[in-house]
């Protein structure tokens, strides 16, 4: 036979594999959010990644039809890759609503597409994990969505974090009061720019753009402006939206929000008023919300959402009202690797059994059995190697503990287990249901009865 | 404004929407599988869902290219979404070897689609729930993989199962003695005919396609008709492969996998020789197994696989020689459900929180929280409608346990808890920190501190 022709084992630009160290990682915090999630009543559900292409194309503007995988299928039909797990749900709950009940609180940890430029460190796959409440206008869900993101970040193991509020009806009822209701579009985009070009440069972009007097343009500066303690900026919004009951709902709401995260336990020194977040223009309509590592702010919010009026307009006649929000799951990931707040391993196993005495193997699985039952991971090599090798491979791997027996210990009655950190070692007697060594693992991995 | 134009809101032919109960479902299997590969140091791994369209078709026959969806991305490149889980990891090991270390323990839970017919039930898209022991030929791998599929079953919850154990090298051992090692192809097309033809059928179709002497055909039946307990098996198939040290070493292996899961404690009486296992026509070349449930043996194989030689022969001159196998979660899911395994729920929390007193929203937060600290979910009605209706929504997504608070209730310093499936109901004083309620929801629910 020649040499046949190999083809060069490659990922697609803008794709990735996850390796266990990475895919360890990944794992323990989506468990981390299910859990929280699910401690909330919220339920997990599931879509097709292939979605008919008009259900993905019909709200998404250009940029997001630029972006979308899309072909025919084997039957003709045109069919995409979902790039966000918001239209899926919006579909979903017009589908499934008179079977689901409502409220519906669900979430869903799924994989996106995105054929975007990947400059940037940008993936063309990535997870989401979002949840949301559909089917209440009610405060206690827009409450409850903060408990939620402050629970998440908490389990994941932040303490230094504030979640910033703001809701978009304060800025619709100033434009109301204003008589500029029918030109938010273009003063948003002037406002997105403020970090660039500054109040000044804003209000003469709203003057030119948007045909807005300089004494309007002044009182959009002002409420953008707006800062101080959560108090003294609810004290500074009342007058600016006052006589619009657009926007005297959006700051009331931020009030309950507000009193109800505190009321329910949540530190105020984790919440944060913040009138400059918008989130994007069309979909949110209420509070808006985004999140903040104390440690890095530059990477961005880590988790992010807001209310909405109607979820599923393209969908059904049927109004669905509700508030969501999305954890930045590569986000944090990049953080905490950043922060060191990460143990390295690439076993998900902390016990390591020597496969030392070639004749012993029904030994050492009983062993690995013993350590099992007691809701330990352990694995035995599977090759009688060298012992030298074996505990090269079990440091590589990151296992804490290691378990040597040759026929002299099982001789003696004993075997002999190793701390691979500390590199300590010990001899515990082998009994019958292998209890002395169970404990001692138990010990030396921190676990206690 | 008109009407506007909808979209209506359906999946694609062969996918499906996870609806909670089934979402919760699925979720618990995966959980259990990812919990007992961790146990034995199986590490996690994820690739991408689009592959280099030459790196799926490189293998697959013209079967699985025509189910296979496929299309050019943004860049003019030919790209395929992943059919299964076997090629990725071929292609990942081939490229991340020296990186990972050998052996490499992984198991990959992850989406796979294929567009073929839709008839029978069958799904264009599911998931695969694998695991592969890659980079060793020892027998202590092929043990592992024993114990492990008895571990998911009866952590899954089921006690009456039979693993189900061949070895390639039988057959192929007493078709090299006869002389026949060319031939195995057609010889295991005609014997994959028992079940309809019989075995004198199976003798006449070797005759006529694969050039096989009469003589030669009634060995192979003779093989293919072994039955018996495991050693009644061993003992018949030894003569047969006799002079052959392929199917000696076969037969051997089949012994001590069989001795070795034994002497690791697993009971004879769910492994089951049978020579009628063959897994496939080419990749497969050592022990292969399939397993059966007792109660609903009529559904197949719920967890299948076996040793192979060569794992990524297509993307690298490094030989992989490994063995894996992968569970069956939509089988699985059908039989527990079939099986009356499954409790209906569409909430992943126990505990539901009636919103009765519409000033008390804050209060019932704080009852959530004390109790949700203890481990439980619990959810909060997000609005203060009738009871009536919120104790049906709570019924209906099967909550275990209903709080129930009113201003008069908060005045008297209690609160009262009702057992949704008996209906009983008491009243708990409500203390600082609600700890008789927890315990009191503790105690309905079953959990004991």
């Amino acid at each position: 036979m020649t040499a046949p022709e190999r083809i060069p084992p490659r990922t697609l630009k803008g794709f990735r594999d996850y390796l266990p160290e990475a895919a360890i990682q990944r794992e323990r915090l989506i468990d981390v959010a299910r859990r929280v999630y699910r401690s909330y009543g919220f339920s997990p559900i599931d879509t097709p990644a292939l979605e008919y292409l008009e259900i993905l194309t019909g709200k998404g503007g250009e940029e997001s039809d630029k972006q979308l995988y899309k072909f025919q299928d084997h039957g003709g039909r045109w069919v995409g890759m979902r790039f966000d797990l918001t239209v899926p749900l919006a579909r979903f709950a017009a589908q499934h609503t008179a079977e689901l009940g409502l409220p519906f609180k669900r979430y869903h940890i799924a994989t996106v597409w995105r054929g975007e430029n990947t400059q940037r460190g940008r993936y063309r796959e990535f997870m989401q994990c979002d949840f949301d409440t559909v089917g209440t206008r009610s405060v206690a869900a827009d409450i409850e969505t903060v408990l939620v993101i402050h629970d998440l970040l908490r389990a994941i193991g932040f303490e230094a974090f504030s979640i910033q509020l703001n809701n978009r009806l304060v800025l619709t009822g100033l434009l109301e009061r204003l008589g500029l209701a029918d030109r938010s579009a273009p003063v948003l985009r002037a406002l997105d720019k403020w970090s660039k070009i500054g109040p000044d440069g804003v209000a003469e972009e709203m003057q030119t753009a948007a045909n807005v007097t300089s004494q309007q343009a002044a009182e959009v500066i002002r409420l953008a402006a707006v800062a101080g303690t959560n108090d003294e900026i609810l004290g500074q919004l009342e007058p600016l939206v006052a006589g619009s009951a657009t926007g005297e709902e959006g700051v009331a709401r931020l009030r309950d929000v507000l009193a109800g995260a505190i009321g329910a336990g949540l530190p105020e020194s984790r919440l944060k008023l913040n009138v400059a977040i918008a989130r994007g223009l069309d979909y949110y309509t209420g509070t808006v919300f985004e999140t903040y590592l104390s440690a890095l702010p530059q990477i961005g919010s880590v988790c992010s959402g807001g209310r909405y009026d109607n979820l599923a307009g393209l969908f059904t006649a049927q109004e669905l009202p509700g508030i969501g929000a999305s954890l930045g799951l590569d986000r944090l990931l990049a953080a905490m690797e950043e922060l060191g707040m990460i143990a390295k391993l690439s076993t998900p196993a902390p016990v390591f059994i020597a496969y030392f005495d070639a004749a012993r193997l029904h030994d050492y699985l009983r062993l690995a059995a013993a350590i099992r039952a007691a809701g330990i991971g352990v694995e035995v090599y599977p090759e009688p190697k060298k012992l030298g090798q074996q505990l090269k491979y079990a440091d590589r791997r990151g296992f804490r503990v290691a378990i040597i027996a040759g026929s002299q210990e099982f001789q003696a009655g004993t075997c002999q287990i190793k701390d691979l950190s500390s590199g300590g070692q010990q001899s515990i007697p082998l009994d019958l249901d292998s209890a002395a060594l169970v404990a001692a693992v138990k010990q030396l991995i921190g676990i206690r009865d």
